[in-house]
């Protein structure tokens, strides 16, 4: 006999993610604008130093908080390219940006807090805010999916934690430095902690980008070598913050984690310390696809706004050309994956190739050729 | 201004294992007996998979439970070496067992259940409960560190979860098949979820190895590389369950993970589809320099039973001769890092070589010799 009501409240009320599942449903010989991971592989500086690291057999234990080098680059990263002076006693490395925005939450939010989060959005923000027992609550966005500052001043109000993703998934929004700047500084006052998701910061075509850590130091940042460095299987993020923050989420990632992939840490310092070209190849990639992607979609006679940054067009739909494009071979994702908030939507991923978004785009058109 | 009070109550509960900080304040040129990992590296074949894994550019993310090979390779380790029946979709591939640990409190508690857990015993149990909101109770030990059945089915009455560890960290005792039968078939009528924690199933030198879902259906069972193939660093664990229980653990390892390291995962596919003879190789290592150990510290004076699995000695000794150890220059841990129970008491770890087993006794005897 196995119990009858086994399971935790919390477990109960999480929702599954639902886009692998809609993988599943996808025809064979389908292109795939689904997967949100970049289709490069790793660059070959970083594959070899995980090479190394097996062959020198760095696969034991390390430091909870990470291998000591590896804060250190990361702090480095912090500084140059954000402005941000944490030490590396204020990072934790981790199993990814998924990993430091559970240990981030659990830390953060008691069952009843509310949780603001961008919605549309990541769908871990929603969920991780629940397995926390918080309550989450979507910010209010405008119809480019930018934040609607005054409205989410309001909302603040006896809220625990707002989440920032700017450039966004699954919308693409970069947020300006006004934007940021004047959500960060209110939730200070408001006594309402930011967790900043930056996982796309280096995926921005015209506008920059800017960490709300310098406008607050009520501020976790997260990030990830996933995204920029094309590792998403590394596992390999890291949150940075004040050091007290930080000592108390090491206790949620010394039990959920131990610590992150030894060899994963080693790669990643050779990513950290190494040249940034590839990086800004990547970049230049996804700006021509980008341009290729919306183009097409422009010409088939979709009406959005050009999307600013990391690599999906967030695209205004009804349920029945959601439906055409699926069945026409091409795999997109449904709005509601992502919020209740983007029923007719659909998310188009640009991190394939050129050939791929032509492709998809001819057999697009060929379908609604003969609707 | 950061934020007064920003604490969640479960963290400001759980504590920070006392493990590491203890290692910073060992004497320099210690001989650390204290680390709870093999010494062995990663067999070589295992390092090859890992390294292909990574030249084939296997790093992307995989699904969350795992690379379906990987979980059928599980599913057969479970058939063949313990007699176990669970399916490839019964089993989440983990970073370790300590996150198999914190997905399945996760999973099956509520804020207030009884958590059942061997004190002492391995910090996890104790913490991933806290972390769950639960409330973890140390079950009833005998002299030798082995379960009291019937103190034990006392303890049950109004328990949700029961954590068994067999062979156990810190204490190396091993259960009988009786044992774990009479507390698995009671915990199963009384509605009390096992969570067994086999980790150390291959190191055992005189008796045998049972694992609990052989005898209930409703126990998770939480296994990993990292001891068996000496692979800690890479975070490669595993549990397996019924398929409702697996269903409910893969949301939370969806937010808190996503999925396993992915070389790592090709890595264990190597581990659980290859001949066992090097963890055969590392047991009678073992268990050679468990003899070395034993008859050097009975020799010493001190008294206890021979540990019978794992590869830890948990020795009784007074405050005052634990810091002689330590001053003598040989890292133990002290026994109160595993509980309130067993303050006069050092864990020992023969994963150290028997040149370094030998010269820690000479330093420890020359230590006494002076008192």
């Amino acid at each position: 006999m196995v119990n009858k009501n086994p399971f935790s409240d919390r477990v109960l009320t999480v929702q599954m993610s639902g886009i692998r599942k809609f993988f599943q449903k996808a025809k064979p010989d389908s292109i795939n604008l689904g997967i949100g991971q970049p289709d490069f592989p790793t660059p070959e500086h970083i594959k070899n130093a995980g090479i190394k690291a097996i062959e020198d057999n760095l696969t034991g234990y390390t430091f909870n908080s990470g291998v000591p080098e590896l804060r250190e680059a990361i702090s480095g990263k912090f500084r140059r390219e954000n402005g941000l002076d944490y030490t590396p006693d204020q990072i934790i490395v981790t199993a990814g940006a998924g990993e430091a925005l559970h240990i981030a939450m659990e830390t953060l939010v008691n069952p009843g807090d509310v949780v603001l989060y961008p919605d549309p959005g990541f769908v871990s923000y929603k969920e991780c805010a629940v397995l926390a027992g918080g309550r989450p609550r979507g910010i209010a966005l405008d119809e480019n999916f930018h934040i609607d500052v005054e409205s989410c001043k309001e909302q603040m109000d006896g809220a625990r934690v707002l989440v920032l993703n700017s450039p966004g998934n699954p919308t693409g929004a970069v947020e300006s430095e006004e934007t940021i700047k004047a959500v960060s500084q209110y939730a200070e006052d408001k006594g309402v902690t930011i967790i900043s998701d930056e996982v796309y910061e280096h995926f921005i075509y015209e506008k920059k980008h800017y960490s709300a850590a310098n406008y607050s130091d009520d501020v976790m940042t997260v990030n990830a070598a996933s995204k920029t460095f094309s590792m998403t299987g590394w596992r390999l993020g890291f949150i940075g913050g004040p050091e007290n923050y930080i000592e108390q989420c090491l206790k949620v990632h010394q039990y959920c984690q131990t610590c992150a992939t030894s060899i994963s840490q080693y790669a990643a310092i050779a990513a950290y310390n190494g040249s940034t070209d590839c990086v800004e190849k990547m970049r230049r990639e996804y700006a021509q696809r980008r341009n290729i992607m919306y183009e097409g979609l422009k010409r088939l006679g979709f009406e959005f706004s050009k999307p600013e940054g990391a690599f999906y067009m967030f695209v205004p739909m009804e349920k029945k050309m959601f439906e055409d494009i699926i069945d026409a071979g091409v795999v997109v994702i449904p709005g509601d994956a992502f919020g209740e908030n983007a029923t007719d939507y659909a998310r188009f991923s640009y991190a394939a190739s050129r050939e791929d978004i032509s492709e998809a785009l001819i057999r697009i058109e060929n379908k609604i050729k003969v609707r």
